[in-house]
């Protein structure tokens, strides 16, 4: 990949409404706020959005896979989260984090993740106390609206759309197992977004049932 | 390294004064921003600078040493960043970027990081700049005044002292190297602080003055 290059096509990326953020701003996501659109939503770079999943990913591939927990609260998230956990082999927490998974090794589900992806730091604010308290880097999907506190490396980007929700996460998943080098190149990444999509009522066929 | 180990003792860290800050804070700094000292100067959590000092090494040492860029401008910084860049095989930039180093292949001095490390985004902000044009991600030391704009990890630190740098840029090296499998352990690091430290008019016999 040269320097500079979008990991995927500009108009997918639009298409999906990665960029299309909240009416409101944190001040913590003000840097990332690109414009404003007429009708008072925020819009974020696709390059600055490319350029942090990048990042995050190339972070991400440098973890053990069982040494990382991602979690989602919200149908759309979960879904897409979920099949990412799976694809990279990390753990997964759907919904809130108990106190003390981090910190209590008595507890059954003790677990001592070295990096924790959160889907919206809104939802999953009890994730981001319980990581932050041991000291573990956060990576976190985050709209204009979400606060930044605590989170190591933010990924500016619609965290509430179904298909931006998909779109990212599959991005997310493609890039870590080439960071890997589990695949070379995109063609080996035997996904699609639809794979990451929540079903809504009968819209269509979901192109991987047996996965959901 | 257990979960929640610092990196550094700390009282080690608390006499460099890495966790002392200025009177003025920028609004990406904010929330980094632990305390205020009686004397109005801004306080950084040692925990977070060290937390972020990990998660900013794991990023460094997956990346290719050649593709690496660090830069510093100010003296103190100089010594500090040139001796990391160097430990770590990376390349070294003092002062300012020429405008097109990353963006015309044509100059003779050309590069093309995937990676640039900053040593104070007041100093550097023709590499920020540049960076930013070829949207290469961004490490950046920074204090409490410093814009956080284009930077994509922070290293909430002191950056204007000189043994707060020596501190910040020996546990960098130190850790990169341990990141890339370099070497096993602490101990395994043939450098002191002392190392990075740039030389007070007769204060001391420098450690290793042929590096200088």
């Amino acid at each position: 990949m040269t320097t500079g290059e979008l990991l995927a096509n500009q108009n997918d990326y639009l298409e999906a409404g990665l960029h299309i953020a909240t009416k409101t701003k944190s001040p913590g996501m003000k840097k990332f706020v690109y414009k404003v659109r007429e009708d008072g939503l925020y819009l974020f770079d696709l390059k600055t959005i490319d350029n942090r999943i990048k990042v995050a990913t190339k972070m991400i591939a440098s973890y053990e896979p069982r040494q990382i927990v991602v979690t989602a609260s919200r149908i759309y998230a979960i879904v897409a989260a979920q099949k990412f956990a799976e694809i990279i082999e990390a753990k997964f927490i759907k919904g809130r984090v108990t106190p003390g998974v981090f910190t209590n090794p008595n507890r059954e589900d003790f677990m001592e993740p070295k990096l924790i992806v959160i889907s919206d730091s809104r939802n999953e604010k009890q994730a981001i106390k319980e990581a932050s308290k041991v000291n573990v880097p956060i990576v976190a999907l985050s709209d204009t609206d979400n606060s930044t506190k605590f989170v190591d490396l933010v990924i500016p980007v619609n965290n509430r759309g179904r298909r931006s929700l998909a779109f990212v996460y599959y991005l997310l998943a493609r890039e870590v197992l080439k960071g890997r080098g589990t695949i070379k190149s995109n063609e080996e990444f035997n996904y699609s977004i639809s794979d990451f999509e929540a079903n809504v009522e009968s819209s269509r066929q979901p192109a991987r049932q047996q996965n959901f």
